[in-house]
């Protein structure tokens, strides 16, 4: 009993004065009777849910462009999602050709080239091998693209970052596939052709391929959606996007690159001396505040909460930290755990805005040791005509009025 | 050089025995040319996606039965869900007076009784708040339920045991909020009640409210679905089901249980004595093989992947084994990693079917030390009038033809 009486005393004490502020708009409606609620049946049981109607969070794409809607993006709403998982229906969307209408039953997968025994796979024998599940994420290395040049015109962290997403994936690992066909020796790269109109291929290095690539079938616990690649997708963890082929027909075992035209005139990265960097997929630790962002207003002496994400393609986040006083001082946020390898990784940071104009941002540090650098930084090592793999500091402006807007833009 | 070439010898290897059988119908279609495949634009960009139209999984309810389908139940399909996310369209459910439709503008959370400060919340004030996301099971407490009485005539694994599910959940902790009310040190309890039509009610012991209970807002990203309680449920993590109170309105403290009906004539536990153990709210360890299972067919000589999920409501799945041979010996399966607390943990066991009738069943061991014990060992106990919380081991039976059959049934 005295263990109990102490225990209750504990839960006198409120949040301090930290969050005590926040709830100020609560108190003044204290006491009030709980509102009228239903008293009729509602609605049956069914087989299969949809969200309620008063949800409205879509993904973002750019309607009033010459570009067609089949060979577009569209973004995940980052304000607007919660934890680590993105919903299925908000993931990123990045097409070449549209999303093709695949037939379970009659699509296969190939296995061709430099192999001692090719073999075709339907999707059902795929779905009997020894099978995996991994929470990775996935990122478009076009994301954050139009913040190289002085920052963009976008104002919000869907239109500017919301080419990534985080999803429960299942399937078999690449190895087990090749293994079984036998693969030459020599071979060194496998070609990933997708079934879309656009046949989007990607040379991959066999390194990649028997570590930890696979063949996914699931997504967040069901089948894959259509704009992510069903039946099938390639899922090369912690590689740019567009190497993750989707609607997966062929793996073409080889000794050399394809040099298609997915890794020559688009997906490498222009250096100031007129080179090309090529083969670049691995992303670079990266992290975003997602909420408050641009678009919200602060209001002066309340607090917030300011959360986000952080991801890297090379193991797991160790520490996110936060400055709000433009880079002075920098603090550390609250990690949500577990926090997992090649994950979006949730981070949390109490604030009270003093109501002077600032900037705040984020920056994190990876398991490798390496630290998201400033934009500035990218942009003495690539120039500016680099426009993919920007994983540099996004910076968030705070006027006086509390109006935020994109930090990047000079 | 040296290196690359040991390297790539070791991709010469196969699956070995274990799975090149497995692949026998592929080695058959071996060479063949790639399928045609679409050579037209396929689909736009999107706002909100949704299934291929080729998927037609369903949650599962009885609709030949006099009970009104918004007092009813559906189960996940855990036959042909992956990983551990359960997808939130097919979370299974179970509704009292159905599903209210809330308007979150309005809807509000009030907590009164003996506290210091009574306050209400609106919804767009608890997500400003200090906010936890944690992946967790729910499973109704009747889950299995029609098993204490020799093994029911339901012969699978949807049907039986579709009563669980896991998710991502995202809010406020209740500690946060009862600290900011100032609860009174005579309190002891809780009661959560539902908007539903119901009133749906529990009364919860304060320690567990002020542990790890959460009042929840987000599901795997997104707003909770409707079904799930939308939009603001209690979650009480490794609670029965119907202790997690969705459509949360109110929670009044108290210094004593409120003994509602649903937990005086329902969600009791009839004992061989006649008495009823009452407030049994944890979940213990439970584990079943969810494919192949009743309902499949298996082909004897060909390797298949057995696999399912383990959870506990208290702690870690620490192993699971498996039993291909009636439980004369159990060997353990392989746990799909990170393994999680209080959530569903995927297993998966290869193995080899010899032609012969046999019982195949799993069994699990939590990070207590507790081991989930046979339905048997349970009904010794508890007689069998006790129809909630049943997490004895499912046995599935294998005839001589390859069919499954639910093997509690005796």
């Amino acid at each position: 009993m005295q263990n109990e009486r102490s225990r209750s005393r504990r839960w006198f004490l409120g949040l301090g004065a930290a969050w005590s502020a926040a709830l100020v708009a609560c108190q003044s409606k204290t006491a009030s009777p709980p509102p009228a609620e239903p008293r009729a049946l509602g609605a049956a049981v069914s087989p299969y849910g949809s969200r309620s109607k008063f949800e409205k969070t879509a993904r973002y794409f750019n309607q009033n462009t010459k570009v067609p809607l089949e060979e577009a993006s569209s973004r995940t709403p980052l304000h607007e999602t919660y934890g680590i998982i993105t919903p299925s229906s908000l993931h990123f969307e990045r097409h070449h050709s549209g999303v093709p209408e695949l037939d379970p039953a009659t699509h296969t997968l190939t296995i061709h080239g430099l192999v001692g025994r090719p073999l075709v796979f339907s999707v059902d024998e795929l779905k009997q091998l020894p099978s995996k599940s991994r929470i990775h994420f996935i990122e478009c290395s076009g994301n954050s693209g139009g913040e190289w040049r002085g920052g963009s015109t976008e104002s919000d962290v869907q239109r500017i970052h919301g080419l990534t997403s985080c999803s429960e994936w299942t399937g078999v690992p690449v190895s087990t596939l090749l293994r079984e066909c036998g693969v030459d020796p020599k071979a060194t790269w496998v070609l990933a052709e997708g079934a879309d109109a656009s046949k989007h291929d990607r040379s991959i290095p066999m390194k990649k391929m028997m570590d930890d690539a696979m063949v996914v079938y699931g997504q967040n616990g069901e089948p894959l959606r259509p704009e992510q690649g069903y039946p099938l997708r390639l899922l090369l963890p912690g590689w740019e996007g567009n190497s993750n082929v989707k609607w997966l027909r062929r793996l073409k075992v080889m000794n050399e690159p394809a040099m298609s035209r997915e890794e020559t005139s688009k997906y490498t990265d222009l250096m100031p001396d007129g080179s090309a960097r090529q083969f670049t997929f691995e992303l670079e630790a990266k992290s975003i505040i997602t909420r408050p962002s641009g678009g919200d207003t602060l209001v002066a002496g309340a607090f917030c909460e300011l959360t986000g994400i952080a991801w890297t393609g090379r193991g797991t986040i160790v520490s996110v930290e936060i400055t709000t006083d433009a880079g002075a001082t920098w603090a550390k946020a609250e990690l949500q755990t577990p926090v997992l390898p090649i994950a979006h990784t949730r981070f949390r940071f109490p604030w009270k805005w003093d109501g002077k104009d600032t900037v705040m941002a984020s920056r994190c540090t990876d398991s490798t040791g390496y630290t998201q650098p400033p934009l500035t930084e990218l942009i003495t090592v690539r120039g500016m005509n680099s426009q993919y793999h920007n994983n540099g500091i996004q910076a968030w402006k705070v006027a006086s009025d509390g109006k935020i807007t994109n930090g990047n833009r000079a």
